[in-house]
């Protein structure tokens, strides 16, 4: 849909990724791909890639100085939503996450023989990384209590820690770990990020976990990880010693977007899919679903609730192009749970539109509906975000409801 | 909150409004005004129109050649979102409906005769209107089934019918009445708009009709009215014979965003009571509603749909502005059903935080509970809007869902 | 509807108030009624009360004792539901709040000479009363903090407090008045129940507060009242002095079961109202309102909520007559804001299917949508019932919620 | 929850079971058994059924002339919440679908060579069996088209069809087909049961549908299969020809019940495990979720309405007990959404309170919420129930909907 916020770029660029996505990559969501391992379809992907790559679209998410379109935050939303249209779209455009996240992340803050060594295979999608953060044992909405330690030992840091959904581990090349460096400094600047190569001696990969019944595999998943003295040099530091807090706010800001974008992405899709089978579903001569209220009922409301997330997660987009993410974090706040709920409801109308077979891998919707439902909890619960939110209104009316 | 749709009119003038409305208006919702009949407040309403002319902002709807301040209607959005902060700041600033569509109606489509004796002193506020059209015997999302008509009769129309929710017909100089004019016309080409004035014999003002517990009066009213053999010249006609359907059509493009940028306005004062009550009422020595997740959820939620909603509104009233209001008539079903829905959950939502004192009149939020139910009824109901909607969708498929 | 809960007595006795509540007063339900004072309609509601005592059902909520009917409190939810399809049948029956649980605390816990002098001609409903507990200062979710004291002077008290809420004062002939007697007490024993009669000097009558735009008279009225000095002999007191509390809480078992079977009443009445409209009225030629699946959704919606909403309600009156109220605690939390919300879903989907009609007093239902608002917000709003049973089910599982 | 249908049966057999289920079952819902397929824990689970005979508590939901245990339905249905709580429950009890109610079909309308040949080994648990019915291409909700046939040749039936979601297919020893034998009768009155033998020439196995990402396997599957021309002898004829559609809807009855009741099963269990994880993750020092009011809010909401929908169903078990199932048809299809809608909402906010552990096959809560999603689509999608509870309310007030 045409927005105040379309530019050049993006009515330039977007026909082109949809016509391609829909010609390459939706018949390759078959019952098979779909309840498969990722890496039964990925030597496929990778020969897509290459087509992007003479296409000239390889680097969308990337600025300029990194060989990339150097599109705004606002524009390259854009493009996140119609990439994910399909599972593997932001795989075969090198978007994806965690990679791109830390592609942004070390082309900003890892010094120049790490950018060589691993951020450049990265860019060319030669290798993949992953981003090693979460912990079981601690409730993820607190970010500042954290098991895993670095320990500084001559020019080196020992690593020990547990970690879990370290997403997309299987068969990344490094990690970039979130691991306690000073526990005595003040709360925020406990930590630091420091690339851990994942050849390491020390570095166990305990699993990929199942998840809604299937643990997947490749980029296609979350690991659990342990890390027992792993020895890396202290060279392999991501910016400042105790910014690992900071560059994770960093990150959030430009990947809450992202996220945010896939998910209005994932929801027209649903509703394409909604609106297609509601009109071709007879009931009986001559009455099909979409003759039905309910149904009509399904459509309408998910229509304005898309429509309202898009502007609302792009305006927010422009304001981080204009001012920054500090300026707009509670538009950040907002975007995440609202978007995210907004997207689980259109997935599960378009499955209950399509019934039985809404529930098979014949077509997409199971897959999301069962993937996407950590898009309420993840990068902040539901619950995490609207007390922080709420807590900042009160700030601004003068509140501070962190004090009794 | 500042938005993409900000314009240097808006930035200009929503201050100047804002401060007036908070410091002339604010003070008149008292348990006396709120309980109270509209005539109460009345004068004291005219003589702050007099401050509002002086201060230069007469006519902030109006288009330059009317004298009035030619804002877009994405301007005019913003505006009526500030005045709906109270339940008096459109009639003050002139800018109530029903008068409004009026004006806009009659400036367009009034003959030079009506617009001199009728729409001048609209205009200027000295006399007020009303518009004709819902009857009881009829439901209203078929605007082309209609009981009243209007006979030729030599060069008069002599009109009958019955009426209800005619609003503010208490005091009105005169009514725009719909009547048939044809019945054997095609179903969108029957009815007609007639300039019906209110000291016309014949004409039957039967009762305010009791709203929520109260009858109200004056412009704060609504009425059950008849039209027996009702005589007027065919000068009196509103464009062409046959037009009413279309004009009623037209009307309600930048009616819908009047409204729905008003229930904005009302939603956000809500808000502001909601939190302003949260941060000071004390359930146990320190600790105060605003310590509570469930006021928090609420606060959070309210905020996201508010700035939803506003986004959605002003994203299509500049639609209309570039392209009119055909191009974007599913954006227009979509914004009134979803505005509406949201305001009644904030208002709700308040009420809940406020206790027993939202239940009062000692507050605004109990009026705008029981009033401003009404706005997922008039213009379309709910449902009505999402068949549209979804119709609308499926041909844009391809599909026509009216045929069988 | 028949239930596993239906016994001989409310066999008996329901379809004779059904039939004597449709004949006698669905026809007061007027607009003139319903948006005016309720003095207006007193009179003859004192005629049916005669009517009522003729036909033997006087009484239905006492015990046999006090010349009742001896109901068990799952019989008399079930007529309590009967008695609620008009707002003016529990007045009619005398079991109108607060009368009925002033009568059942009086029955209990007064001496033989306040007995005698008020609560036998309550009984007779020659005289009203009200019960003033709640204050505008303190929050009504902690009923441990309270404004309010009685000091003790020879042999009387001396009252000075102010309350709100205080329903039905107006032209009641006493108050049973909740009043801190021993500041120093732990928590749950400061307070006393103090009977007061309206004509003791020092009782200010402030004013009946305007609710939803209309601030009723008599019986339907809420009213702000202060004490300055009031004095009452110490044989006023009802109960045990510190008992107050307690008492509040005895009173509120059967006082929840009454309440939430009259929203059940409510919402049947406003279901009976929904589908007669649903199928009589037209939209075009040969289709009505039950044809559109919209209606269908409100309606099959509605049935399942009333349905269940009753079956927990009467198992919960079933246990307190097997078991206590303080065996069942949880279920009295459960119920109230269960029932609550169910009521007004109900009330609103019946606003909407009659449209325009639904927001007038040409029916009952704004009646209610505007009065019955209160009920998510009196004897513990929502919020704070979900606490306490999150609260006490934790400390089922061992743990207390209130320590941290 | 003892409620008023609590029985000596209930009484003494639901502790035994539930602790059985506790000690036997839940150590094998692991991460392994809940993403694997179903025939890797399946010989535990049968070695478990020989402590389930010896414990004396084969055939729990078996009439006494078949051995079994002639529960009321309300009993087993009881019985079956409590077996419920784990997914292997009604497998390891033999009470599982589809299986049960072939059981139960057979019992009353099989010959006796068919009882014999299959009924018996399936009772004893030797054998499992499908109930062949769905069809891809045409819609569920319209039972009585249908495009597999049983044409009679001599004394056979020649079937020829195609049928998806014919659960437990894979493994079994035969299907009860629903196929038309007299296209030409009226409407319920062209389709017959009919039992076919896995083994025979011409059926052909095509695939277990993968749903939600796994295909699953054995009893734990959905399959698609066909019939090309197989043969079979018209004693294979279960009840009377043309009877198909009839002896559908007496199996949905129980069915329906025993389906409801497993809905609150999974729906106890899921507040189960978010109560006790509430309790016990901490936020913070000293905080836990259990502290949360948002986490409150979940669990207050989960028991009112597990427990509102508990009593429905038990009360529509107890009404088919005693009046039949026609006599409540109603209520059996209020209780089918309301039930299924309730424990998808209690199993999400039993995920959203586990956070990303909610995600992960380490918990069984993602097992239901991807599986039991299809509980509002199967047996009637939500829209078919309500529309189909609506047009019978209306029926009850004289109004047939299907006539325009």
């Amino acid at each position: 849909m045409k927005t105040i916020f379309s530019t050049k770029n993006t009515e330039e660029l977007i026909p082109k990724i949809e016509k391609f996505i829909a010609e390459e990559l939706y018949p390759l969501e078959t019952s098979k791909t779909l309840s498969g391992n990722f890496s039964d379809v990925e030597p496929q992907l990778h020969e897509l890639r290459k087509k992007v790559k003479e296409m000239g679209m390889w680097g969308l998410a990337l600025p300029k100085e990194a060989h990339g379109y150097g599109l705004t935050l606002c524009e390259f939303g854009q493009i996140s939503e119609a990439l994910a249209k399909s599972p593997f779209g932001h795989f075969v455009f090198n978007s994806q996450a965690p990679d791109i996240g830390n592609m942004e992340l070390m082309h900003k803050y890892a010094n120049e023989s790490l950018q060589e060594k691993y951020l450049e295979p990265l860019i060319k999608g030669e290798i993949r990384s992953c981003f090693s953060m979460t912990e079981p044992e601690f409730a993820g909405s607190n970010p500042t209590r954290m098991g895993t330690t670095a320990v500084k030992d001559g020019d080196n840091y020992v690593i020990n820690g547990h970690k879990w959904f370290t997403s997309s581990a299987d068969g990344a090349t490094f990690a970039i770990v979130m691991a306690v460096t000073d526990p005595d400094a003040s709360r925020h600047q406990r930590a630091s990020q420091i690339l851990v190569p994942l050849d390491s001696p020390g570095y166990e990969f305990v699993r990929n976990i199942p998840i809604m019944g299937h643990a997947g595999d490749s980029w296609a998943s979350h690991a659990e990880v342990r890390y027992h003295d792993v020895v890396v040099p202290q060279s392999n530091l991501i910016g400042a010693e105790g910014a690992g807090f900071l560059l994770a706010q960093e990150r959030l800001g430009p990947g809450r977007i992202h996220h945010c974008m896939r998910f209005i992405g994932i929801a027209e899709r649903a509703f394409d899919l909604m609106v297609r089978y509601a009109i071709s579903r007879e009931l009986r001569e001559g009455t099909t679903l979409a003759h039905m209220q309910s149904i009509q009922n399904f459509i309408a409301d998910s229509r304005a609730e898309i429509n309202a997330a898009r502007l609302m997660v792009l305006d927010t987009a422009d304001k981080i192009d204009k001012h920054g993410s500090a300026a707009v974090r509670n538009e950040i706040s907002t975007i995440k749970f609202f978007t995210a709920n907004m997207m689980l409801r259109v997935i599960d109308r378009s499955i209950q539109t399509h019934g039985a077979l809404g529930m098979t891998n014949d077509i997409i919707l199971s897959y999301w509906y069962a993937h996407e439902r950590a898009a309420r909890i993840y990068d902040g619960a539901d619950e995490v975000h609207k007390a922080a939110l709420a807590r900042s209104i009160f700030k601004n009316y003068g509140f501070d409801v962190t004090k009794k």
